[in-house]
Formats: structure tokens, C-alpha cells, sequence
């Protein structure tokens, strides 16, 4: 497994594990070329740009490492040997209620942003929520920012009604970074067979999950 | 005036009143290539990430502006006809008690930090302080992080002791991005003959601050 992925461009999209960076080691020896650690989504905006900081910082002190801010620089990562850091939310609880913060953590590098990790927020519901209202008028603004500055929207661990409100406000691909399907095991955090036709109609994918919870 | 600016590459190097996005237009038709409004330093991380969320937003918005983050990135504005933002703090209550957060504003483009602002803070003393203690404990650690970070350190405002603590801890140029010379003037907001060589000893420099208190 560890050759083939050295010939390979490899993507792990989903790695709360390697949020802890003494695992990055693992990563890099199964021969990954880049993975997306979830840095942020259960707190508010002053924990998350400390703990963003500490990314930054740490991969500026690890030659082995690089930031992905585009997809030229995993291609460009897998040139050179290193290994290319995806930062992930896993929750829009980092936004508070600003739509600015979106342009500011854009910039931080974050690409990629989940709507709800299973509850109720500002946004819209969690899929494990009794009831699912669909998007909020805030969770609307969000879907139209992340759009105009490129953030890609997740909708893994959302409600069905608020992933299928994103879904049709969104200009950009939307997608399921990690879900596997209801029809073949019936889970509240798995998703339906029209979910995931609907992502795929915007020019977006839907990835199984691993055997992990996460 | 102006269009001897048209023909210089200007740079406005600390402009408070230009972080009201209203003024832009006055420092463009003015032949400015550049200018550094100040866009933080009397808050905490929440609220200083929001407003430096807003202005990438604005930049991102106002294909006139461009965003500095190297030096290059001013002589691609003079010759691309556009006008670059370089954002500035004039203080470091932004950076709370953490050293991460000077990595994760850099990132976000702040690449220029003035250690205080009159008063005392965590790092050192303002010039207003009846006495200034030179720089703390972290401010020693906030200094070496700036210089790892790539940070320039701006002494304006800064207590005596605190510059001169600062300039001998920095292995990087430090600058006096707006002060006057005590010599000519006695005020506790102007600086002794030996600050501005000290910061000339590092290859850093002093500007004379304009007609206005900033």
C-alpha cells in the first residue's frame, strides 16, 4: 500500500486524528501526499485563530511540511516530497456571526468549511438533530460568502433539509468530504441516495467514511 | 505634487485615518503606491480578526487595492496601476498572551507590529508611562517570535527603555514608523538621538511623523 501511494497523488480528506501533530509522522510513512487535519469548528473565533496560529507556526518550523492553499500546491507538494496540510472546519461555530471572518480565515488557509458536526447551530441543524428547519437567513449569507471568497462547502454531519438548502443556494460545488450511504446501512449521520445525486449534480463528490467515528 | 507622485513609487507608512475605507480614494488620487492603515492593536484577538476579516473582504471587492504582503508586492501595484494595503498594528493587545497569534496575523498579512501605544501592556511600556520598565518577559519571547515570523518591530509610541530593550533583543532591522526627534522637540512621543541611531545600527529607520497626533 505504502509503494503505491508513492506513486500516487493521495488525498486523505478527513483527519480529526491529525489534529494532534504527533501522528503526522504516520501519515507522511503511508506515504500520503496531503490530508486535511480539523483544526477548528466547535469553538469561537479567539480559540480558533490561536489554535490556527499553531498551525502556522508549526508548519513553518517543519521543512517537511507545506501549506495547501490551491490545488497546484499539492501537486507541487507530491513534486518535492513533502507533505501538503489541508486545513478543514468541521463546524461554523469558528464564524460566530460575521460573514467577514470567512474572508479572514480564507486567508488563514481555510479551504474547506462543514456546516454543523451533528447539532443545531446558526447555520442550520446537525444530522442528529429530532428536526431539521433547513438553512437559517444567517446560514444563507454564509452559503453566498463562502461562495464568493472560494470556500468549499461541506455538508457532512448536516441535516438533510440544511444540506439540501446549501446545496441549491450554492454557486460552487458542494460536497460530503466524509459520509457513507443510508441505503446501504440507515444512520442518522449517513446520507440519502438524492444527497448525494445533489452534490454530485453541482460538480461536487461525496467520500466514504472510514471505519473511524469522525 | 501629485503627479510627481505619479511618477514615485509612495509609500504612506502609518495611516490611521485610512482604515475608514472612505479616505482610500483621497490617498490614491494623491499618487500613494502604497499605505499602511492601522487596522489593529487596542483589541483582543476576537474582535481584531474580525475587522482584518472585513478588510480582506474590501480589498477582495475593490479591484483597485491590492494587498501587501512582500515588498514586491508594492512594485507590482506601482506597475499594475493599483493601490497597496499594508496592515499595521499600533500595539500588540492583539497578540493577547499568545506567541502563535503573531503566525497567524503574518499569515493574514500583518507584517508590521508596533510594540505599544502610549500606555504599558504586556510586552513593555508606552512613552506616556511616568516610568517604563523596558521589555518583559514575554516581550522578549514576542520579540524572537517576531523576528522568527518575519514581523518587522515598530518602536513608535514605545517607552525609552522598551525601544532600546528591543532593538538590542531583535536580530531583524527595527523601525520607527512615525516619530520626531526630541532634540528638536522635547515631548515624551519623540525620540532621543540615540534611538534613532540604535535603530540605524540595525538597518532599520525612522520616518518624521506629519501634522497630525498619531
Amino acid at each position: 500500500m505504502s509503494n503505491l501511494h508513492k506513486d500516487m497523488v493521495v488525498i486523505d480528506g478527513t483527519c480529526p486524528l491529525l489534529d494532534d501533530f504527533d501522528y503526522i509522522s504516520w501519515w507522511i510513512e503511508g506515504g500520503a501526499t496531503a490530508a486535511a487535519p480539523t483544526v477548528g469548528g466547535f469553538s469561537g473565533a479567539a480559540a480558533t485563530l490561536r489554535h490556527i496560529g499553531e498551525w502556522h507556526h508549526y508548519i513553518a518550523t517543519h521543512s517537511e511540511l507545506v501549506l495547501v492553499c490551491e490545488a497546484a500546491d499539492i501537486v507541487r507538494a507530491k513534486h518535492d516530497g513533502k507533505f501538503g496540510i489541508i486545513l478543514h472546519f468541521q463546524g461554523t461555530e469558528p464564524l460566530e456571526d460575521s460573514l467577514d471572518l470567512i474572508d479572514a480565515y480564507k486567508a488563514l488557509g481555510i479551504g474547506i468549511v462543514q456546516l454543523a458536526y451533528n447539532v443545531r447551530n446558526r447555520i442550520g441543524d446537525g444530522c442528529e438533530e429530532p428536526s431539521d428547519a433547513g438553512l437559517s437567513r444567517f446560514g444563507r449569507k454564509v452559503i453566498a460568502r463562502m461562495n464568493e471568497a472560494r470556500v468549499l462547502i461541506d455538508c457532512s454531519h448536516t441535516g438533510y433539509h440544511t444540506t439540501m438548502d446549501a446545496i441549491a443556494a450554492s454557486t460552487a460545488p458542494v460536497v460530503f468530504s466524509h459520509a457513507n450511504a443510508k441505503a446501504v446501512h440507515a444512520n442518522p449521520r449517513n446520507i440519502a441516495d438524492d444527497q448525494a445525486k445533489a452534490v454530485a449534480a453541482t460538480g461536487g463528490w461525496s467520500v466514504s467514511s472510514g471505519f473511524r467515528r469522525s
